[in-house]
């Protein structure tokens, strides 16, 4: 149960596919060079393979417990983040002018898989303390950022975001906390807050809520909402910890997976009131947690790839190791699994899935550093758009086919997989809150729909189908059965992908509803198009350097390999997915509440 | 989380899609009149509702545990079991001449369903007892059977099934139990089997455990294997219990799911031998052992249909109750969250599943009634091959749509679904063993590809497709939209089968390891092209009901809706699954094992 981080295939990516030479040529990224992001990569791997990785079966299965109000976290959790932070990983993608290292988010992005695919729980504390950094660098006041920036990215600190009420689910409109201003610059928060990933834990000296909440004369649904700091304990001015502040966890939930990271109930002001400080602008705070959620989401779509990859290491393990019954081509006695077609199938679906996701998260992160470094503001916004276009893709498809992979990988084990001690069972735990935190896939969905195809009429998207055309024209001049097979299937996905983009744009004033039937059919569309898309670009590339004689050619020939299996087995899903968009709300809508 | 099963829609399908009116004309089936049908479906719901279903979630929050050689099982079973035993669902399709109801298997069907919707954990410990007693039926000696099939039966004791080996796992040829002949007529047992359903437990006085075993002189290979009864105590020749026989139970499995089910390990001759008597003929174990895995086949796949409408139900009750979020089409507070598109999309793609895969088991029934007791011997033949045609394809695909439905029933629940005190992730974690024991969905594929297909040459599976063309023209006479669509997507569907059987058939010569690389999409392709058919059958009977002015319009409206959606979402997946299978070879077997 060991993990190896892939750094062959991340570099391949970062380099060949993402452009690294591209983005560290944008002012403010040149550090991030070929070299410099390699080695980083290689530090960051060792660490998560050898400091994090083996705590994840034993924290599973002896996970964080509370008692008192305090919870104490599963055993190593503790040193581990003490390393973690010493070791500067918090900060890799955060400014230097706060302690970080100051390197593109391309460079960041293959460091979180590797920290997720270690143990998702313990790399929970680590994302959401990204979201709160990433928050006050765009809302905080100079004194906020003063105080709390340097410990929450020296990892000193640890921040956490609440959102979430017992009556409000994902509806923030229904946020009930109340913010009480006491007329010294200080509010008093009182309201109770659940499903608080790391709401309390005793890895960091200080816990920096951001917290949601309504002011006194707020109006009411999601424009009467604002961002608060509650911190665990209150900061004096010369950065030392005061009292302890109002904020108590009063339970932790005993969940499916993702067990060793504590989500807590906590309570605000029950004994007086929490002392909080608003952040940016009153009732802007939707807009606020909006950075928060985007960085986090594709943070959470990393979750998805690294855990997968996990799974897909252990079930080639496995299928290596694991000999039983005869070659079907025949042999004398058993040989091992993975010499059955069906496992090389299932293995090979994990595979591609992953190179596949891994290569669109990647590509956006680059596309994002683009959006935020480039010199001209057309370019800039430009690449925005298409990053947030890309942004519930990632998260929505990734989480999705995490659970594909590691349902599959407890599947490669046979009975043993059903069998805790396997640890394979784990990661098929684990999966399940990924299509359902930061927004459920249904979220992401309304997301693409509403926010990034409609709005704009489709623009976007359709942008991005004539770069997957301008692939296709590629495809068309090579050679070879893999690179026609991956053709077809390729232009019939982006031909799927641009009727469905015409039909929500089209349909959305006049029904809906039906719109909407198809909206998350529609984001596993657009992840499995653009997913191919990336596979055949890899594919592509990797011919030319077995073309050019480039050292390695077995990994080349394996990426060809694999692009060719997602294109008859991912991208073939296409047609099927446009008729349950285009074809399937009628279905979707039939019957009436009582009917069911 | 109380389950309520769904009779009306069982009596739709025993009565108007597996045609009971022919069943009970056949000769030894007089007595399952549709009266009768009707109220032993009725008292079965009401037991199994009220007595076994509220025991599920408790029994795997505190399931059995093991201490000292015994198990002491989850609160409640042994007495709901007891209860069970007296009310005789367990005879209730085995012969009057040992105590049981003598039922066709086409009333047994739902009753099976519904005790594994009230409890997957609970229902296994009747299964297993099914196996065992046919075994007996087709192979005990007559002193066997009178020694054992009634207690059997009537629930006194209960049964288990002896097959893995820690070395061999799913490849039986390696079996290495050894059985010793005593020159008396026993046999001494020695070994050790692993993942023993009900191994042990205390909810009956005996366990009879069917192993299989090698005897001295053996052949080599699955040729070698006999059938042995080795009961936990000795049974005296008046039927009482005599000595406790050496097979002991050393430890029981920390599971992923059903918890409560006890998974043994079981030591056979540790302290001087278990004493076996031989069932059948010497070397013949597999071929009895066959009888028993094809009613334990098409029981679990009756395990995925039921726990998914468990799932599904919990699913619908939340999806009412929570208050989440305004009506997209507009509403002053939030409604309930089965008015959002993609809540209603993840229902019905549950609801019309499980109805599919519902319909097609109780066919399969229907058919395998007619294999046995229809008086003409050709007639028999030819619905016997149907039906084992049929049983890979309903273990395969009903086990493989309870993840798909149970993952989904989670997803509904939002962050409440990870929880585990809401019980929807027990059934996401019961679920993942359905697709593993009884076979692995690759062994169902291989024998849907080896025993199935290319036996025949395809044309037990041809006879089939012509039968679904026949529905096909009947689709291409009914009006409107729904059937439009339903005869379009059917057609396509059974297009993609045909080609597919027919490129089985024609390459399993001369490629074996492409044929296998597609058995399990092509099952998959069989599940739903004629779950489809099975749909689309049910759609026309509805509209005849509707045409007729029928009552419970609502009911038969909601199952033309329901086809309806099975046509747009999953039957569109036939092209995409044609392509995988035929086209797909190339990329599941391009890389070599070194390239993983």
């Amino acid at each position: 149960m060991s993990y190896k981080a892939p750094l062959k295939d991340m570099l391949f990516v970062m380099n060949e596919l993402a452009a690294l030479s591209t983005i560290n040529a944008l002012p403010g990224c040149e550090d991030a060079t070929a070299d410099t992001a390699e080695a980083v990569l290689e530090e960051n791997a060792k660490f998560c393979g050898s400091v994090v990785a083996p705590l994840n079966y034993a924290s599973d299965k002896d996970p964080s417990f509370w008692h008192d109000g305090q919870v104490s976290t599963a055993k190593g959790f503790k040193e581990a983040f003490k390393s973690f932070a010493e070791a500067g990983w918090q900060g890799v993608q955060h400014p230097q002018e706060f302690g970080g290292q100051g390197l593109p988010k391309l460079v960041a992005t293959p460091c979180i898989e590797m920290l997720n695919a270690a143990s998702i729980s313990f790399a929970l504390v680590a994302l959401l303390s990204d979201g709160a950094i990433e928050a006050l660098l765009t809302a905080g006041s100079d004194a906020q950022k003063t105080t709390y920036l340097e410990p929450l990215i020296s990892g000193k600190w640890t921040g956490t975001m609440n959102l979430t009420e017992p009556q409000a689910g994902s509806d923030l409109a229904a946020v009930r906390t109340r913010a009480v201003p006491q007329g010294d610059g200080t509010f008093k928060v009182f309201g109770t807050k659940i499903f608080i990933t790391y709401g309390e834990h005793d890895m960091a000296e200080n816990i920096v809520h951001l917290v949601l909440a309504r002011t006194p004369d707020a109006p009411a649904g999601v424009k009467g909402i604002s961002l608060f700091i509650v911190p665990k304990f209150l900061v004096n001015a010369d950065g030392s910890l005061g009292a302890r502040n109002d904020a108590h966890c009063v339970s932790i939930e005993h969940k499916l997976g993702i067990k060793a990271s504590p989500t807590a109930v906590l309570q605000f002001g029950d004994h007086g009131g929490a002392i909080g400080t608003l952040v940016g602008e009153e009732n802007r705070g939707l807009e606020y947690m909006f950075i928060m959620m985007n960085a986090a989401r594709f943070g959470v779509g990393l979750q998805g790839i690294g855990l997968a990859e996990r799974s897909y290491q252990q079930a080639v393990a496995f299928a290596k190791d694991r000999m039983q019954s005869r070659d079907l081509a025949g042999s004398a006695g058993p040989v091992a699994i993975i010499a059955h077609p069906d496992v090389r199938r299932m293995l090979m679906s994990m595979r591609s899935q992953i190179e596949a996701a891994r290569a669109l998260a990647y590509v956006g992160a680059g596309i994002s550093d683009i959006a935020h470094h480039h010199p001209e503001a057309a370019t800039r916004a430009a690449n925005l758009a298409v990053y947030e276009y890309l942004v519930p893709v990632i998260k929505g498809w990734a989480t999705e086919m995490s659970q594909d992979v590691t349902r599959d990988g407890v599947q490669v084990h046979g009975g043993m997989g059903f069998i805790e001690e396997t640890g394979a069972a784990q990661h098929y735990r684990d999966a399940k809150i990924l299509t359902i935190y930061e927004g459920t896939t249904a979220i992401q969905a309304n997301d693409l729909v509403g926010r990034k195809t409609v709005r704009d009429g489709g623009a976007v998207a359709n942008g991005i189908i004539a770069q997957v055309r301008a692939t296709e024209a590629e495809l068309a001049a090579m050679d070879g059965a893999d690179f026609a097979a991956i053709h077809r299937q390729l232009a019939e996905g982006s031909a799927a992908l641009e009727a469905v983009v015409a039909y929500v744009a089209a349909n959305m004033k006049s029904d809906i509803k039906a719109v909407f039937a198809g909206s998350v059919p529609y984001l596993r569309l657009a992840g499995i198009v653009l997913g191919g898309w990336q596979m055949a670009r890899a594919a592509i590339v990797a011919q030319g350097k077995l073309d050019a004689g480039a050292g390695d050619a077995a990994f080349y020939r394996a990426k060809i390999g694999t692009a060719r299996f997602f294109a008859d087995h991912m991208l073939s899903q296409a047609s099927g997915l446009r008729s349950a968009i285009i074809d399937g709300s009628a279905g979707v809508l039939a019957l009436g509440v009582d009917d069911f």
